[in-house]
């Protein structure tokens, strides 16, 4: 099995077409002249249902026959792929088993609900999650989507790179953050097929800081039990995301936890968008200076906007 | 002394074209399903200095002659046009006295202070308002710029509807709110000359109703200290934007409180974009049925985006 193709990528923006955003493309002079750079950002925080991971799951399940959906699909999530492929699954009209962790976030939990979603919740920990996921699977016969360690998905994925490339021409940067890696591979080879001038750099909380390892040591090296406020980074990259973000991307840099709550502050407050916890270590990475940035023309690829309105970082942090 | 023209609409549209952001306009299928209408949103809290304010304040300060301006120019505002006042002051390399409101909100405060304005403080009463105005008029001879009864501020502000107009064809109604009246005749006067077959539909609070009584008791009625959340709604018409709401505007519907904050959170929720409380009138008149909105073409304009982030509405009335 081979990394998605530039094929692939194209059939999943044509097959996801009807059911995703083509998400808009927001400026900031503000936000430039404060990070002397010119920064394009792609509003994934806009897409349906407020991530980009409707994307991957609409090209995942849309992938699939009749005959292997009919019982159902299932998976594990701290929420945004979970809402996805609720709402994907509901598109299709099919079963969606989520396995959540009992501290997901609410909106997370609503959202899901709100597309049909059947949640089993579990204790927070890779483990715990897998192992539930496996016993309802047992259960119902549901076949699973993996939130990233799929090509189906990382196909869908880099569709939100592919519209940012064809809408901002000539990009030195694009940026993703990196959690599984799904967004991430996905975004990077998008960028190598459609945009191979532009160099791909991502950002992970330091702790979170499985990919920036893995590339660095050139091995995969999980994380255990990670213990960051961007909920949605906390998996570990996958046997699959691995490979294709060590040979695509360029750059993995790695950001604090007060600086991820001041960019998403920043960006609150200067571009008027809400943005969750996890879009924001590529604007902090910028803040902190973690790579040349200066004078460069980067895409930033805003993952999503689920953020529960009555637990902001800054006001519980008091 | 006429209404403004659409010729010095279109004037102010190139006059001010370098200064402001030509705003973006958004839109969400999953708030058209849930209000049944078909809504565009004029994303004026993306606008310089984050609020339509921008607009009348450039067209105003750059419509001037050095010789009136040399002493600076002065006005009272609890927030945005001081902030947008204050910008377009430094832009022309003059200075800009403001006389604040107490309560004004902090982060409108330190918007004023960034620019270079140089802020009075008063007791949060109009009349408290214009006397400190006249005392720091007298004290520098500056210029007063009202904040909305002024033929350049109102064809300033109309640039926003005659955008909106340019973008979106067919509207069959245009949204705006309306405190002093200036965005709101300056709206009217766009759809007049632009789109001559929309209506325009004003929304305000109960509780700050002056334009709502005036309009419908045929006779100009200021409003006494009205009490609203919706800061930037708490100024009575003017004697200049009177006549053109009463003559251009089709119809004005008020709205409670408790809709004001549901529907801003439901904007910040749904389509993670920050609007001020001012900002979400519009929506909480079609969420409260209080116009014939089914199936609608409808285009919003969101006035502002300036919030204190520490003091949201649903997080302080715990």
């Amino acid at each position: 099995m081979h990394y998605p193709l530039a094929i692939n990528i194209i059939e999943a923006a044509e097959r996801i077409k009807p059911y995703i955003n083509r998400t808009p493309i927001l400026t900031s002079h503000l936000i430039n002249e404060l990070l002397d750079a010119d920064i394009y950002f792609k509003c994934e925080n806009m897409q349906k249902a407020g991530a980009f991971k409707s994307r991957g799951a609409c090209n995942t399940v849309f992938s699939l026959a009749d005959s292997e959906l009919q019982r159902g699909v299932a998976t594990h999530s701290s929420g945004n792929h979970a809402a996805a492929l609720a709402r994907a699954a509901s598109l299709r009209g099919v079963k969606a088993y989520m396995v959540m962790p009992e501290d997901s976030s609410k909106v997370k939990v609503e959202a899901v609900k709100s597309y049909g979603g059947i949640i089993t919740f579990c204790i927070p920990t890779l483990e715990a999650r897998e192992t539930t996921l496996q016993k309802v699977i047992n259960d119902t016969n549901a076949i699973e989507i993996h939130p990233y360690n799929n090509y189906n998905i990382i196909s869908g994925q880099a569709t939100a790179a592919k519209e940012l490339i064809e809408d901002v021409k000539d990009l030195d940067i694009i940026m993703a953050p990196v959690g599984g890696g799904g967004l991430l591979s996905g975004t990077a080879l998008s960028t190598h097929y459609f945009s191979p001038n532009t160099k791909v750099i991502a950002a992970e909380p330091e702790q979170a800081d499985d990919a920036f390892q893995s590339f660095y040591q050139h091995k995969f090296i999980p994380s255990i039990n990670p213990n960051t406020i961007a909920d949605g980074l906390r998996t570990s990259l996958g046997t699959l995301t691995y490979p294709i973000i060590r040979d695509h991307v360029h750059q993995i840099v790695t950001v604090s936890e007060d600086s991820i709550v001041k960019a998403m502050r920043l960006v609150w407050e200067r571009m008027k968008i809400i943005i969750e916890t996890s879009s924001a270590v590529t604007v902090a990475a910028i803040m902190e200076n973690k790579f040349e940035h200066h004078n460069q023309k980067i895409g930033i690829i805003i993952s999503g906007g689920n953020v529960d309105l009555d637990d902001l970082p800054w006001i519980i942090s008091k």
